[in-house]
């Protein structure tokens, strides 16, 4: 750090993002990416747009607005659409959330929250989960802090059900939940409708998964239309040009195509549940995962030596260090192919495991 | 305002970016954008990156820094590459200042820097243009408080000389001086190679002007290494994946191509003489533009006038409230054609004002 760095972040840890690694081709479960290309029309729409990157993005995102309230009947000023649901996220920190109104969230969710709170100089409480890593809602219930969830949650995949997250809600008025749906499309529900009956409810949602568009950084928000200006306020202070027109026409194209999305998620729900199957005879423990991402320990093999092991057979696979989950691994739901190739190479790890 | 709205964004009044009006086909001098394609190599490798958009971009951007290395001489622990140069900007107001930091910058300059003072809860003080709106240098010798200074500056289009900016960071070594060179393609100098001698100097630019990206939001920061290191940790607590893949892609097309900036680069300053030399015949009053827009104002008729009667006859310029330069309009210097059709419409104007 130079002498001149501020003070105030001290104590940060920047986020780790997965690994990127180039020495070789692997078979790459470790960054929750689609197996699947973009909508072809996404595609299109895109290399079009690329054509006339002379002119600013329109700031607006008017006619990334127009084909979402046609796809999901959300108006412009209930939604904010940023670069990647991080910023949304961010917003929603920097927006509410300060010494006053500190903030709580899981202790083992998305590892960016407690991140934000650092960045923000913003006071937060880490609520263990229970010892299957559900979340406990009681513990939420009228609590009187600003709330954020990860619904399904991350790396557990665990989700809650509507009714839990609209306690929560209920019971929080004068605090703002957010819930951070990016896997919801995999088998969660989204709490979006409940935006129109709590005006303190923030569900964000990302292009990356379901819209096969990490790459694009595409993510956005809903919310009453109070909380929308205000997060608004907060873009236009920051990067009002924040999504660039060839992610807001790739947007746009992916919103057309919305058979071919839900195809996709269909897709990677079935390989999930192949992969998981074929797992669970060969000994893992698996949380009940409602995401593309499958979150398992084996009784016989360290966590750390199964990813290490993948990852010298070529297949990369996610690892975290924090001791209460040491023990698992995060593993994207990729094609059928790569889950047989991650299959076979668990059975080769386990049999030199065993001998 | 919602209930919700953190107190400490009580004074914040967001950026005003141009106006992107819809309702009819403009041509458009109000956002300094280019008039000129991107490189076609740029178009081509951002529709390539948009067929593999599933996977995230490369948060380290090792690609990009790779050409940009070839091409600049600035190694990757040199460069910070951001989404626009709005962000490194941001960046460099949440790294390096703060309460006990503070800031000063010119009273008329990029309307961004109060806006990101005060979003991160930073004092600030803006220094008096001299009348003719240069800079007077003396003013910043040894003040003893982070700079940031547009170079050249905006939107007055007036460059200071590289010996002034030495001075100004010379002087002030226990301070950070941001040196924001968005417009320096158009005839300033860069300080980009002072940021080898002097490890307080940050040099910003962006892709949007001279390489015709502005709707990609590509920008970068050049610094000390360890300035970078501490801005990177702001980009890794931010949003690691802060540049999409397409833009990257479309920013290594473009560095591939660096003739066809210099030679489009050379025509904006072809057809500002030739646009200047015009106005200056109807009576103008201009600043000595070093950028891709003509700062200029009529003695008889007024700035909030012309604009409008412009926007009437279907030419966009920006034209600012501020009462110290309500008098002028900040045009962006388009093709030749562009240059005509405005001379014409201003003509007009001039002529039905005389009447």
């Amino acid at each position: 750090m130079s002498r001149f760095f501020s003070n105030k972040y001290q104590n940060l840890t920047p986020y780790t993002p997965g690994e990127q690694p180039k020495d070789m081709q692997y078979i790459k479960l470790n960054t929750n990416e689609s197996p699947f290309p973009p909508a072809p029309r996404a595609v299109e729409l895109a290399a079009e747009a690329a054509q006339k990157l002379q002119l600013y993005s329109d700031p607006e995102c008017r006619d990334l607005h127009k084909i979402f309230e046609d796809v999901f009947g959300f108006s412009k000023d209930e939604v904010l659409f940023t670069n990647g649901s991080d910023e949304i996220l961010n917003f929603a920190f920097m927006a509410f959330c300060d010494k006053e109104h500190p903030v709580v969230f899981p202790n083992i969710t998305y590892g960016f929250y407690p991140v934000f709170a650092e960045l923000n100089g913003i006071p937060y409480e880490e609520i263990p989960l229970c010892e299957d890593f559900t979340i406990n809602v009681e513990n939420y219930i009228g609590i009187g802090k600003n709330i954020f969830i990860a619904n399904p949650n991350a790396p557990t995949g665990i989700a809650l059900p509507l009714s839990d997250i609209e306690r929560i809600v209920a019971s929080n008025p004068d605090n703002i939940v957010v819930i951070d749906e990016a896997y919801v499309d995999f088998g969660g529900e989204s709490a979006a409708p409940l935006t129109r009956k709590y005006n303190n409810l923030i569900v964000t949602q990302t292009f990356s998964k379901s819209r096969s568009m990490a790459g694009a950084r595409l993510g956005f928000g809903i919310a009453s239309p109070d909380l929308i200006r205000d997060m608004n306020t907060v873009k236009y202070s920051t990067n009002p040009y924040n999504v660039n027109s060839m992610t807001m026409a790739a947007g746009i194209g992916a919103l057309s195509c919305e058979d071919y999305t839900r195809k996709n998620c269909q897709t990677v729900v079935e390989n999930r549940t192949f992969c998981m199957d074929a797992m669970q005879k060969m000994g893992f423990e698996m949380t009940d995962s409602k995401t593309n991402f499958i979150f398992a320990k084996h009784p016989k093999i360290d966590g750390d030596v199964l990813y290490t092991k993948l990852r010298e057979r070529g297949i990369l696979v996610r690892h975290f260090t924090n001791p209460l989950i040491a023990q698992y691994n995060r593993i994207t739901v990729g094609t059928r192919d790569e889950m047989q190739a991650l299959l076979c190479a668990i059975a080769d790890i386990l049999e030199e495991n065993n001998r």
